[in-house]
């Protein structure tokens, strides 16, 4: 007796042994440790409190790969090593901006990463204002000749951070664009969601063929300051300076280690986070967490004494922050092995719990690990999103790129555009409870995975 | 027929007219006026914004004067002028701090007001760290010697703001403390309850016959990282930097304005808040908001048609940051009118809501209009407390020391200090509505002992 092809179907999708049930008990017990206390909040701390800053491609940086050489080969973690690249790095040296007229008095504000000096005095000129990077766009040509442009809409907090992609253009394409248009300055409203005294830093990108001109970003109330003094209806003239350097040929570096897979070590399932971090801050909730979450996920997988079939390597991505060098630099080194790249996944979004999951599978037996997976979060209060959806971080997209299939946690941000890119991103912001519970869902869906002979991948 | 003596005396005290229906009418025409909005977020809006910081002794604090009579005169108030008086002044021309070992990296620090300068390039020194001032005044005669001493205790938040006084000394007396015991540097926990890197100002007194050595304050989070290095067990060393000005002869000056009284004009009901602020935020919660508060009562009893029996006076004090030098300066040039200050309040202490009233009444009238006023308190939801406390505000202390009875509108505190002295003392921290609560309370004690010939003051 035969079936009909349908019920043989079902019967295939539902009875499959993905996962087999001790690979399911054993990420249980991942699952019951990692709450009842993980190593997460001590890594941070120990990262932030003897490293502190650690700007991409800075002495501070090559200091944070040193620390974690030494705490993954302590750890007992195989293939603890360093993989360097250069860059061409930036350094702040100093900044300021101060109103001139109608109301003379500082601002808070910081320099944006990669700004070019102002020279040592700085200088000062006629603000114009801008409700938008749309209005700025549509300033005609020449219009802004010898005059500090102004870009000043506000971002408002989602729990997915999803409004940032949209604002976060004024800080990356506005100085260019304001540059284009005869402007000598560009000055932000800082992209972050709190009302503090902190300005935002964070990378800009400067077009080809277009002058560079020094860019800034105000903090929120001092934004609020500058809209309300220029609503008064007198010019506004700004004095703004900029100190900082490039520094060529830099050297920056990806840090690896790995539990090694017991039958197809070839086969690697990449996590990590950032190593870098912005200079203003101690680089806690970006991306100390991460580093905390994901290295203390592979260390309760190797202290469990559980081998997975395959290899979780983690990668601790060096320059970030400065436009995903390491990840560039990560994706050339390991060309040949790219296919062999199951599943990647980074923790880039700061201490707060993870409540969704997403991934980016390309198979029905992928489909299927996903959805005991999600069916393993649960627990954790995390519900399962799109199985049809790339993501798993920044430093994935060149990997994304090559096809390499991901999963992501996603983590609530309310609170971290209050303190992402700040001086206020410091460990006092984290919580440990929090981080524990990434590391609970870190570990259970890289020892899952690991420990399967399930591709994602379409063949 | 005659009554015993204890009866007459019991109807005397139960029904006489203090205030009369008419005074007590208008008492609360003027608190439903001031709900309904008063111009008190206005006047903060105004002088935050148009003068920002405004130092003791500054050319800010000279335009912050300006401010005042310009605003005073357009809202028509009598008598109204700049009572000038010298000051030797601070100025702070910037400041630093790092860690050079074990784990280099800067701190967010500010120099204490009054701070004397390093030189140009600082020292740096090894820290010898104190839990608390206590401990450091048990520190043996000459054991700090070449060494920068560091006091950590933290303070707590409260309602009413009562553990500031014993917390503050560590910055007030703190560095004479470190200085005679041989330090060459002193470095404070921010006396601030905040977990924010804004590092908390504030005033030192130096002692004399005592080296003055450079003094400043850690943010909390940075006292945070400081103590866990220290922790870790070896000798830290630090660099500090500050660059300061004296600058004697300054000018400061007391702005004051008035409604005058229709019967007895030479009695005076002193209001008012301090027109410095320090000079890393704007001063809006510390002083701008009782500026506005202030103000904003005795327009709405000007602006009511209303003259009160007695002269209500506006005080906005200069120089008070820098140890109340605008109250000595009143106190001394008004010495002959002192006796005929019948009541003082000043508005010092944020924007919160008020929630408790109390006065320094000598008499059993006074005790029967403080009733009164409590009475018609308590709909804004303020209770009364002691009528036998002396206080009222910082400045009304010389008055206090010269038998001036005063009145305290207490507000809510508990975030107070998590601003007060910093950066982040700025506008978008302030609430209309709970201003305007301020508003009402002021009015309707204000008016009511103006109106009233009740004595506060023992015969």
């Amino acid at each position: 007796m035969s079936l009909p092809w349908f019920f043989a179907l079902t019967a295939a999708v539902t009875f499959a042994q993905v996962p087999s049930p001790e690979s399911l008990a054993h990420a249980k017990v991942l699952r019951a440790k990692a709450l009842a206390g993980s190593s997460a909040m001590s890594i941070v701390t120990s990262l932030t409190t003897e490293v502190g800053p650690r700007l991409a491609g800075s002495e501070a940086e090559a200091r944070a790969r040193t620390w974690a050489l030494n705490i993954l080969s302590e750890k007992g973690f195989a293939n603890v090593r360093n993989e360097p690249f250069a860059i061409d790095a930036w350094e702040r040296l100093g900044e300021g901006a101060e109103i001139m007229a109608p109301y003379p008095q500082p601002l808070a504000v910081t320099a944006l990463g990669g700004s070019v000096p102002t020279g040592k005095n700085g200088f000062s000129a006629e603000v114009a204002l801008f409700d938008t990077l749309t209005d700025l766009k549509r300033a005609p040509e020449g219009s802004l000749a010898g005059r500090i442009a102004y870009v000043g809409h506000a971002m408002q907090r989602t729990q997915d951070g999803s409004s940032y992609g949209y604002f976060n253009e004024a800080r990356t394409a506005g100085p260019s664009i304001a540059a284009s248009k005869g402007a000598v300055g560009y000055l932000i409203r800082s992209v972050g969601t709190d009302s503090h005294r902190f300005p935002h830093t964070g990378a800009l990108r400067y077009q080809e063929a277009i002058p560079r001109i020094p860019a800034l970003a105000l903090s929120n109330p001092d934004a609020d300051q500058l809209e309300r003094i220029a609503a008064a209806g007198q010019p506004v003239s700004l004095l703004i300076k900029v100190d900082s350097a490039e520094i060529p040929a830099a050297e920056s570096g990806n840090v690896l280690a790995e539990v090694v897979g017991r039958e197809t070590p070839e086969e690697i399932v990449v996590i990590g986070a950032h190593l870098d971090s912005w200079d203003l801050g101690t680089g806690a909730i970006d991306d100390g967490a991460g580093v905390g979450i994901t290295m203390a996920a592979l260390e309760l997988i190797k202290n469990a004494g559980l081998a997975p079939r395959r290899t979780i390597r983690l990668v601790l991505w060096g320059a970030e922050e400065v436009g995903l060098l390491g990840a560039s630099a990560y994706r050339e080194r390991h060309e040949a092995e790219i296919t062999q790249h199951v599943m990647g996944s980074e923790s880039d979004f700061g201490g707060g719990r993870v409540w969704k999951v997403t991934a980016d599978s390309q198979t029905e037996e992928g489909d299927q690990l996903f959805a005991e997976i999600a069916r393993l979060l649960a627990p954790l209060g995390i519900a399962p999103g799109s199985n049809r959806q790339p993501g798993g971080g920044p430093d994935l997209y060149p990997l994304i790129a090559a096809g390499v299939p991901t999963l992501r946690l996603h983590q609530d941000g309310r609170d971290y555009f209050d303190l992402h890119h700040t001086a206020d991103d410091t460990l006092d912001k984290l919580d440990a409870a929090s981080l524990d519970q990434n590391v609970a869902a870190f570990a259970v869906f890289a020892w899952l995975v690991a420990d399967s002979d399930v591709s994602f991948r379409a063949p």
